[in-house]
């Protein structure tokens, strides 16, 4: 945090992954979006330890296109919906543009998780991975 | 984000609460934490539109105790079992401190949203607020 009261992040790594437009992601099949690596940077792998084939993982990623000045909006874009505020939607475009993904770790290679049907676009910012657990907030 | 690729926040708000030490949560009784007020700033309340009592948020937290320098840790601080990366594990001490926290609106008053047994202590900056899905973090 800076003298201002903001906080300052660099990314932990990024989304590798065939799904370039999001749009296209229904495109892919009966099972949404593709498989994907996620990309961690070389100096926080050490931080990956422990993780394994078979864990659901929470990714938080930095929805870097989303515009952070919107604060209402008609969920999922239908103009016949009454407006909500962007806190009451899952709405990429928010003040902090922060998104939540649930995924399955499908492989493993160094500092590289492969999880299946991530819903990200390629280059995605990743900001931290936790586990899922069975009472997901709560710890 | 700036030219560096650093990304820079300011909270949407901070958590109102009468617990001011993780450590006393268990004391509070069968229900761990204490009911507390997420207390948005008013420059963004209105994305608050549309938030219902009753409605299960994600609370996404920015955990300003935690140490951004650790990589492994022993789970919850048991030397006894084995290190653990920090992205395997719930630790505020990781390099990202983004808390997540699932709670249920009890009342709304204004730029503020009262949620249930919130774990997080007073003062706490809140990141983010999202709604609860029946799939929480594939929408």
């Amino acid at each position: 945090m800076n003298d201002a009261g903001d906080i300052i992040l660099f990314p932990i790594g990024h989304v590798d992954s065939a799904l370039t437009d999001l749009d296209d992601a229904p495109r892919q099949g009966d099972e949404g979006a593709p498989d994907a690596w996620v990309v961690v940077n070389p100096d926080v792998a050490a931080a990956l330890l422990g993780i394994t084939v078979g864990d659901e993982l929470v990714i938080i990623t930095w929805l870097d296109k989303g515009r952070r000045d919107v604060l209402v909006t008609h969920p999922r874009g239908d103009t016949s919906r009454p407006e909500s505020g962007v806190f009451a939607t899952r709405s990429p475009h928010r003040p902090i543009p922060i998104g939540l993904l649930l995924a399955r770790v499908v492989d493993i290679d160094s500092n590289r998780v492969r999880v299946d049907r991530l819903e990200a676009i390629d280059g995605t910012p990743v900001l931290d991975l936790k586990p899922m657990l069975a009472s997901p907030d709560r710890r």
